[in-house]
């Protein structure tokens, strides 16, 4: 029995990842793998997923050049989630720019943008 | 449109909660909450959620005692996950005794316990 054997992917072969950066502790994002991606994120140390609405492996970073460095990698009681801890690179992980895709709070009146856009999104998909 | 209606619930009617200690900025667990279980959520404080498994509503630490104050609520920017930002009473997230469910780490040789039980089960749930 190998360490992907202990996880318990869903009835889409589809474990939930909860993405955190090692240096600011923020949660970055949320995202799906499926074996193939956390096999690929530990043979390569880069932050791999898997997306539902391409089904299709994705690599973080890809396009943007925001990629991930994985760090460690962790798992709940239940084997039915992952965190991925990662070095984030660019400090952006949201294609809006925003550092973290957690960029809105829930206050009295709805949800705000709690965080400033880091970066123009058109300048980090155009080079 | 109010805030709940900014949330995408899945097919189920469920979206991903991450639990994040505020003090210590740990995950804590990874849940799954539906619109009432977020409405009860808000509307008390506490940290309340959807059980797949039971097929309803729970609100955390109802039997162990170690209840969540939710003192921040995070959407990304997909409105496909959701964080509670919470403050654990007692200290202890997990059933185990653990601080957080994610108390195993990915090492060369497999998934080792990466962090110590800080209270007996036993003792959690008998009093």
């Amino acid at each position: 029995m190998t360490w992907i054997d202990e996880i318990q992917f869903n009835e889409e072969g589809l474990v939930p990842v909860i993405v955190q950066d090692v240096k600011t502790e923020r949660v970055l994002m949320f995202a799906w793998a499926n074996r193939e991606a956390l096999e690929q994120t530990v043979a390569t140390g880069k932050g791999v997923y898997f997306s539902k609405s391409r089904n299709q492996v994705w690599v973080k970073g890809a396009s943007s050049g925001n990629e991930q460095n994985v760090v460690g990698m962790q798992l709940d009681v239940s084997g039915e989630a992952v965190i991925y801890r990662v070095e984030q690179v660019g400090g952006i992980a949201c294609h809006t720019g925003h550092a973290s895709t957690f960029w809105r709070e829930l206050r009295t009146g709805g949800w705000v943008e709690s965080e400033a856009v880091l970066r123009d999104p058109q300048e980090m998909y155009h080079q």
